[in-house]
């Protein structure tokens, strides 16, 4: 059996049962390292699961998953994933795979930022499509996710913008030569985000971001506990002068709040914002919602 | 600490271990039993735990919260969730209780039908909002879902819908009565859903839902495993036609495909469709999907 196998958000015991379960019984455990991260390092999965446990990265997951796959319809095989298995493609693809060899494959579901965002306080049935936005360059400032936000707002709905991840990136004189050296990680965070939502406001101009009148919160390390999770709720303004540190450590995640705002919703966020009074005038004056 | 546990989406084995270790550190175990149903009976779920569980219905969850939270200052008590706790509102209420009372309070996510959807093969990023479909009646057809479903339609966004479940319902007589004797749970199945979306459709006809030229998806029991899951894709006449126990055990779900649909969701879940050529004919033909 072949199971692709989410380790949900945190840490080694953010894993289901039935996960913890298929891993102890694997031949081989492999960790998708790339779309996302787990707040711990290998060698602590390693001595919880008592497995060894192999690191793919995207050309071994994507291009070399006969390696993955194989003897996996005479012994079991997994492949872990932070959050849930299916938040990238890329995992449809080795299914499709798997499918296509005859191995029997089960996925063993767990949360992911596409459910947990509710911890924010907004509504899950409120949000509309989730868009990513990636690392600006000098040159190369892709805005297709301005596109969909604004599909999302004119619906009065929330939006979720996943921000990007820089994951064994080669630099240009190294991708050049040819050389294997990878950058650090990079791990985009609240503020830079924040800026470059402004900063394509400021070209666009129909007021879907505003900075002063465009409420947003923040989240970093959902689900961690009290000494991890993070959120922070205010004007897009606001947010992008708080000091880096309130955001705490990656990833972080960002909510443009739409229109359709529940007054239950900016009551239970009204505790993450930076400035309680500014968070409920703009969700009253601006969002039209009606507050005690 | 108040802790509020979800459970996942199968049965006992899908807690987290994170989440299996509050319970059995909690002097109290209420399991919220109104919103949505796990597979497995309290029973199983009992002894797995090594713990006694209380049933909390709606009146319980909602009106006398205060009951549950009783001392969770000095001591563990956990309310436990099928999904994610923040699938239904009435927990952010408790939290918003407990948060007055100054009791901390730790959310354990786990997946919900909202992320597990991904399992039909269609793409996370490309849903728009999700929305609820309630048993119909004689005299009683709402049927706002359809202005939801077309602002997803109009954005080529699919849409995630939820189907009713009617749990501890009392006859009118009995209502009227004052008996507090209740009706069998009731969970809406595929082919009643179908029937009233085509229902209103024949009454709207904008076409979001044409029975011969819409895709949908029905999942039942997401994650259980082949025993238990089933995925069937098809046109919303197709699957209307299908003899109801394809579909499985309750609990269902469908998804209205949208038009932003790309090759690799349709290969994925052609191993679903009740018949693949049908369902790569409209995605190709009416969907506009460039197809092998």
């Amino acid at each position: 059996m072949f199971y692709i196998i989410g380790l949900g958000l945190c840490d080694e015991q953010d894993v289901t049962v039935r996960g913890l379960n298929a891993i102890k019984n694997s031949s081989r455990v492999y960790l998708e390292a790339y779309t996302s991260i787990l707040m711990v390092e290998k060698g602590r999965l390693e001595s919880f699961y008592g497995r060894e446990i192999i690191l793919a990265d995207r050309d071994v997951v994507e291009t070399q998953s006969d390696e993955i796959l194989h003897n996996a319809d005479k012994e079991d095989v997994c492949l872990l994933v932070v959050g849930d298995p299916f938040g990238a493609t890329t995992h449809t693809d080795i299914i499709l795979r798997a499918r296509a060899l005859k191995i029997p494959t089960r996925v063993i579901h767990n949360a992911s930022i596409i459910n947990a965002v509710g911890a924010s306080g907004l509504q899950l049935y409120n949000f509309g499509q989730t868009v990513s936005l990636v690392f600006f360059t000098e040159t190369w400032k892709p805005d297709s996710f301005y596109d969909r936000v604004k599909e999302n707002a004119d619906l009065g709905l929330h939006t979720l913008v996943l921000l990007d991840i820089k994951v064994k990136e080669q630099s240009e004189e190294n991708l050049a030569r040819g050389r294997k050296i990878y950058e650090p990680p990079r791990y985009m965070s609240i503020p830079q985000a924040v800026s470059q939502l402004i900063e394509i406001e400021s070209i666009r101009q129909t007021g879907t971001l505003a900075p002063e009148s465009t409420l947003a919160i923040a989240l970093s390390r959902v689900g961690g506990g009290d000494d991890n999770q993070r959120i922070v709720a205010g004007t897009l303004a606001e947010l992008s002068q708080q000091p880096p540190e309130i955001y705490g450590q990656p990833l972080h995640s960002l909510v443009i709040v739409g229109k359709r705002l529940h007054h239950l919703e900016v009551e239970y966020a009204e505790d993450f914002a930076v400035n309680k009074e500014k968070w409920r005038e703009v969700a009253s004056k601006v969002y039209g919602c009606a507050l005690d």
